[in-house]
């Protein structure tokens, strides 16, 4: 399924960037960042747990939001693009 | 249906700042921002389309990236929310 993550880090507050470095890495071990902030990651359930854990764990709750929305695994058409930033379909198998 | 629309924009870049709160204008009118750059929308297809329109020409697309993602309408239990900015069900009706 494709979880969506979006997280709003106060980076002008001590460690909020490096928060958003940490979260990214995170994210990026199950998918991509589409956007500065914005991530989006094919996990099955358990593997989602884990990733939610390690976020929670990361964010400062008391200074940033995070949020997950679940567009469950016939995501391919829920999403449209403008703009900068051209995504790869990350399910896509990459032709050689 | 609910449509989620991250917007990232180059707030450093001439007008970047002023564009995000054009597209935030815009969005508040069907729902809620519940980040800096993401924004809930309750629209049906007509008004999504001008919402679209709308935030397409406010967007500098050379610089800015816009996403919109489809949740359908039982978004309710699709969205988890944790940290700062506690928000508002913005389908349920308001008690006073």
């Amino acid at each position: 399924m494709l979880v969506l993550i979006t997280y709003d880090v106060a980076t002008s507050s001590i460690g909020g960037s490096k928060r958003l470095r940490h979260v990214a890495k995170k994210c990026v071990d199950y998918g991509q960042r589409v956007q500065n902030s914005v991530f989006e990651c094919v996990v099955d359930p358990q593997q989602f747990e884990l990733l939610r854990h390690s976020l929670l764990k990361i964010a400062d709750l008391e200074k940033d939001s995070i949020r997950f929305y679940f567009l469950g695994s016939n995501w391919q058409n829920k999403v449209e693009h403008y703009g900068t930033k051209e995504i790869v379909n990350i399910e896509e198998p990459i032709v050689l």
